[in-house]
């Protein structure tokens, strides 16, 4: 997507080669407008995959999650969560990941009837790396028994490995930015 | 929102007396139809404010909050975090509150350069019960030099104060499912 390309080389932040901040319009401050163009190319893009529920991981990924949802003939969105809150039940399915960025591991959590086994599911994120929060979200679905049919970011860093990973499921992997490399605060996109 | 209350009613699930557990919906599952329906009647409410950005929490509120964005000429979205990410500069406005439902504090941070002193904000988020949430964005918007003109909820527990309390400083409040009282299961609504 072209328009994204030109927006993270513009307000994009590299922090070393690993890093990217789009703080300014993904994921602390958002562009609406922005955010609604990008949930519809994701629609075009998976639509012929026919997904039936989109699940993201919180915060970060709702955001694009609820864009897309709305330009697939509003789709449910769920979000898995990372902490659990004292609502939550104990039927749950769970998937530990771990986060490269922060060093640490965490664990997503569904609550079981938010899934189903005639689910077919896209997996929505605003970032693509490594792939532990994709996997840890295909883990989940695919212990509902559901379908993973899709799997998109906003951004992908494809030298992060996380993209081959999935595609390895047999999942169509398709980002809206995939990038090649970052080097001297100099992003190449394929 | 007569709508809302029913769905409240029908997949609500009370827990005491304080906590209403909506998870099928809004706080985790989300039903994106009617995600937009609610953006847009927070946007008829609020559109005579004529608020320049909406102000919200993590994780929980980002949804709403950009329901009602896209429906008020899709003004930006900022999304306070929780979690000091390693992304995250010194140039912070912070907030502390305290999480009733937790029983423990919380802290909010927005990065300065999202918000400036001639924003007219409006505060979105899931929940306005004690009102900590609301008052510590209310606080980061001030303290940035912007005027809040405005404070909405999903659901409002009018019993535990939020809505009184921000009504107190001059902000116009008004939720979409207003709550009473909750007891023996059973929702009152005002």
């Amino acid at each position: 997507m072209k328009a994204l390309e030109e927006k993270i080389v513009k307000q994009g932040t590299c922090i070393g080669s690993e890093v990217l901040k789009v703080d300014t319009f993904i994921n602390h401050g958002i562009d609406t407008k922005f955010l609604d163009d990008m949930g519809k190319e994701i629609a075009r893009i998976f639509a012929g995959d026919e997904p039936t529920k989109i699940l993201t991981a919180e915060a970060s990924g709702i955001a694009i999650a609820v864009a897309a949802a709305n330009h697939l003939n509003y789709i449910p969105v769920v979000f898995a969560k990372k902490n659990k809150p004292n609502t939550m039940g104990l039927d749950v399915y769970e998937s530990s990941a771990k986060s490269f960025t922060k060093g640490s591991i965490f664990t997503l959590r569904v609550t079981k009837e938010l899934i189903s086994k005639d689910d077919r599911i896209l997996i929505v994120d605003d970032f693509l790396a490594h792939g532990q929060a994709a996997l840890a979200l295909y883990d989940i679905a695919t212990q509902a028994g559901a379908k993973v049919v899709g799997c998109t970011a906003v951004i992908e860093k494809k030298y992060q490995g996380g993209s081959e990973r999935v595609r390895k499921l047999g999942v169509h992997v398709q980002s809206l930015a995939v990038i090649e490399k970052m080097e001297d605060g100099k992003i190449t996109f394929e």
